[in-house]
């Protein structure tokens, strides 16, 4: 079995132990990623940007797997293949950031 | 290799054409992922949870697409095993959310 | 004193006491509207629509005055007035969002 | 009249030309609020907190504009006077963050 979908089972076991696929409609858990990600940059709060490096690990790891795993069940939820829709938008970025343009610069596309 | 391995290595090689490591500090990627939960959200902004999940699935496979990006590459950054910092979550909520306790209940563990 | 310009000095009060101003850059204030964003969508997270209107008014107050509170001193770091931007902000709006077609309709402009 | 009546009268009046009040539950005025504060976080993305200071004034004025736009409709919403609730969020933050252990100091209150 696939590493990627070994880790969506154990997700999809422990919500329905649960009974909580009632609560992650698609909205909901659009919003609990946003949630997660600010609980991230939390950790980040009022640091430099070389502070912000020492963070607390365990606390790293943690916001970033509440992240992954909202992220890997709404995935999940649409049926999309996590592989397939990371590759698919590198190449998309790939039309939007040329590397000629790109390089070492970090603007947004409609300003390169 | 991996699945996962194979996705973090395209990301690491679209970054290193574009020499944007230099702009890749935990910091930043942080608030890079909270963007684009952002962005993926806008795809349900104003809509009821029902109408929700009507949403255009190009979009958001691409929204998804770059929040799981920008989440592997800070956990990348700090060396930490996708598979393995999941699993440790899924076993500490298993903790704070015992079956018996959040059994088809959306309440917060310090609320039930 | 203006209404704003009151509660504008009492949260640079509040700042100054703590010497907090060190940590008042742009980029960390606005980390911080976010973060105080995704904790007022906690009240409402997993909630129906209909649901979260039976939210918490204390917590909700306290979700929206950090909001406000942070918001109002990034403006007042960048001299700006409140009333204006805002009003200024609803002229803008006026355009992307003609009456005629806007009416009744929550698409986005782009889309209009 | 006071100037933040004067500021929300222009919202409502924007809001009820367009026949939006039914689009704007406390949900989706909470994730629009969080939105927007990711656009705002945008101007920053990718610099360093220097370079975040030489943001482009008037992307800046807009997106402050949308956040406090967004959360006094949902302030006014709930009938919460907005000097109230945030010169009470003052005196709890004070409690929370007494002068003489919060003094230079940009620790989380349960870390001071």
């Amino acid at each position: 079995m696939s590493e990627i979908k070994e880790i969506i089972d154990a997700l999809l076991q422990f919500r329905d132990e649960r009974d909580w696929e009632q609560f992650h409609d698609s909205k909901n858990l659009a919003t609990a990623i946003s949630i997660e990600a600010a609980e991230l940059n939390e950790l980040f709060l009022w640091k430099t940007i070389k502070e912000s490096e020492d963070v607390n690990p365990e606390k790293l790891k943690e916001e970033l797997a509440d992240i992954m795993a909202y992220a890997l069940l709404l995935a999940n939820k649409h049926g999309f293949g996590v592989k397939e829709i990371i590759l698919d938008k590198i190449r998309k970025n790939g039309e939007k950031y040329p590397v000629e343009k790109a390089k070492s610069n970090a603007k947004k596309y409609n300003e390169l």
